[in-house]
């Protein structure tokens, strides 16, 4: 896995440059507030995956330019706004081990940076002057809201099935990863079935990673990816780890299971119990089946394109967007 | 006052269903959740001007259809968010005599459906296929969520310039009455100089409501507009009464006023003896007096297009923006 990332970094580091450049030069005119507070978040150290495959999609399909790099700075705003909001509306204690916005800031300010984002990413998505491309973000941006709210109403709902999972984590994480690629496409003026291609390989690494993700809620530490462990089972958020095992486990495995998911108070032993569990019901070996098969797809996705140092990065982005779960 | 409603109320009668109509067309294909928080925001008895200026500054530049009322829900989902994310911020405890959304929905409720009604009034603005019409409206959400930044910034600043508190009611609330009259001539096809005519005569009238807004703040009881008096003292937020009372008075009256600013425990005789020291020192007076002026300039922005009775209602408009507060 220190090789695929390596390889990965090494492949994209010029264009990650370029981004963040993008990035300071956009936010700089704006208000010292919005500055502090959006750029504690654009500034530390995040993976900048969406701008990352706008500007891929873009290369695969033909077109490398600064116009490109400028634009992906959208998804990025977009992705930042998401994480604000969610962070008020989460509570939670840790990302990326760092402490969330709304506990640096109040959430007041979180809310307002958040609308700032996305009404930035919004009106340089007008910018472009191209309406496909303009309503595509703006249908990104509802689909995501969609997710959200769909996400809050399903709380604590131990009878959430697999596919209204998949559909919630395709409206809150796959749908902006789809639409970076897919805006990528369609600014290097890709035809039809490219855009689709290109489109279906964000869908499936967005799946994935938002699985992997879901995944390593149950099995990282929080000196690993920084989350704290188990912070889905503290927000009653339903992921498909369990929902496989609820579905599979019998008897007094799943009495237990239920009996913690309706506790309020998770302390460690009881959150490595529960994490027990999923091991034992097979719902994280189930998920990591899942996603591997929507890896497998991701890259099939990119088939039909010549072998280029792009497709390439994207392939390898692909099985990280897995791999770092393991 | 009772008689210039009544008369507009006739004028306009028809129009507002024809708005209510499409509010509710647009709404019913989602979430049951966002119907019932937006619903209970949206659908309260909310005066719909925004949605109405679009209306009539198409109408006034001679184009009108359903396409346009369609189109003015836009507006109306812009302010909405708006309202929802204030109310967050805010915390404040009565608008329009309501208990307000984030008590009756919790804030990740109200944020939630803010961020989606923002997104659905993009994705509608995305539909109409014109790069101007979506610009502007991408940069009207872009300067009301700068004008909120500024006030939540400014907050608790008793230095606050005249200056400054015209910029700041511009961007969070004449810049959206501004918008929703100049998208109005866009669709109607206006040329530059009807398009600027009408979108001055919305900056205006925009700058008179949130005038009378915070003149109100001061001078309503809340069994009146049914915002409780004096919340924006309570919020920190300096309204021109207060800046300019805190310009012109001295000696004992202005130790009294920056004391009482200082104080976080707002009892009812305190907040009456703020009021009189505005009265006393003429900061309602020179606000009622610049408001005024501004009436006229809405008035006048106007004068170039035939006396219809579409000019007609907005003169009116014009008038009661101002005179509900008397």
């Amino acid at each position: 896995m220190a090789d695929l990332k390596k390889r990965i970094m090494t492949a994209v580091a010029e264009d990650l440059a370029r981004i963040e450049e993008a990035l300071v030069a956009n936010l700089n005119p704006h208000f010292e507030l919005v500055r502090e507070t959006a750029g504690h978040l654009l500034f530390s150290g995040g993976k900048r995956l969406r701008p990352l495959l706008m500007v891929l999609g873009a290369r695969l399909c033909g077109r490398d330019d600064d116009f490109v790099t400028r634009l992906s700075v959208i998804v990025e705003y977009l992705h930042a706004a998401t994480l604000l909001h969610d962070d008020v509306v989460d509570g939670a204690d840790l990302r990326r081990g760092q402490t969330v916005t709304n506990q640096v800031w109040d959430a007041p300010t979180a809310v307002l940076t958040g609308d700032f984002l996305l009404a930035r990413a919004l009106s340089l998505a007008s910018e472009s002057q191209d309406p496909a491309v303009i309503a595509t973000i703006a249908s990104i941006t509802e689909l995501m809201s969609q997710g959200e709210i769909q996400q809050l109403a399903d709380r604590g709902n131990v009878a959430l099935s697999e596919a209204q999972y998949m559909e919630t984590i395709r409206c809150k994480t796959a749908v902006l990863i789809e639409g970076s690629c897919r805006v990528g496409a369609m600014l290097a003026g890709a035809d039809a079935q490219q855009i689709e291609a290109v489109a279906s390989y964000g869908t499936h690494v967005g799946l994935v990673f938002q699985m992997a993700d879901d995944l390593l809620d149950y099995t990282a530490d929080s000196q690993g990816l920084g989350k704290a462990t188990g912070a889905d089972l503290r927000e009653g958020k339903l992921t498909l780890p369990v929902i496989r095992s609820l579905a599979v486990a019998t008897g007094t495995r799943r009495e237990r299971m239920l009996s913690i998911l309706a506790t309020d108070d998770f302390t460690p032993a009881l959150l490595d119990e529960f994490a027990e569990l999923l091991e034992g019901t097979g719902g994280l070996d189930y998920t990591r089946e899942k996603a591997r098969t929507l890896v497998e797809r991701a890259r099939a996705s990119l088939a039909a394109f010549p072998d280029t140092p792009a497709r390439k990065v994207m392939e390898d982005i692909a099985d990280y967007a897995f791999a770092r779960e393991i």
